[in-house]
């Protein structure tokens, strides 16, 4: 993917969002709201809509959003993955990838609007979650 | 893509879409909602999550959702795509691809639970879907 010198993370995800690391094509964040793992993978590009990515930096994305995935599922336990890049309120290209179960806060609805209750992740979580997925 | 010779559309996709026509690894339908235009794309797999399909596979849907956003936004005339892989009410696989804009019913909020108003497309207009989008 082009080194964009001018890319910046978006505010509203900044705010929003943990950082957890670089992955080779974007940056990978946790949402604050910790009543679900909700990642974000923010891909450093000047392109809003995922499908208008040229097909090897979509191939890249989505193969660092599959990595995000198996981590939900085979470490956190969760049983499903939701996956979107939706962007209509914030409008820099970002890909959610959401853990998801049964005995989460908004099951079946997705999240986005529908998550009501707030939790705070602590800094050793955060921690663990970088150590984890960054080595 | 390996042929499931067992392999049908969920009733609910059934139910709720039009099917459009079979691309080379998915059924491509549209949600009969036509107050804005969205499109589902099921391939002919058994796995549940975008993200456990094989990368090959994934590349492939992600292709043909690609050509589906660029026609949403060449010839119909959105702005934006959204795009998701959800799945909890309905657990066959299948990925969104919808045409967005500022005038839409439910924009900036998804339309999952906000798509509050109805419309109906007639056979004319499901017949030009069919002639522009499987040529």
């Amino acid at each position: 993917m082009t080194e964009l010198t001018h890319w910046q993370l978006h505010p509203t995800l900044a705010q929003d969002c943990h950082f957890i690391g670089r992955v080779s094509c974007a940056e990978l964040l946790l949402h604050r709201n910790a009543s679900l793992h909700w990642f974000i993978l923010v891909p450093h590009t000047d392109v809003v809509d995922m499908l208008d990515l040229p097909a090897d930096e979509r191939n890249a994305l989505l193969g660092q959003a599959s990595k995000v995935g198996h981590y939900l599922k085979q470490t956190l336990h969760y049983p499903r993955v939701n996956v979107g890049a939706l962007g209509l309120v914030v409008p820099q290209l970002h890909l959610h990838v959401i853990g998801r179960r049964e005995d989460d806060p908004c099951w079946p609805a997705p999240v986005w609007g529908n998550l009501d209750v707030d939790a705070a992740y602590s800094a050793r979580d955060v921690e663990r979650f970088r150590s984890e997925l960054m080595r």
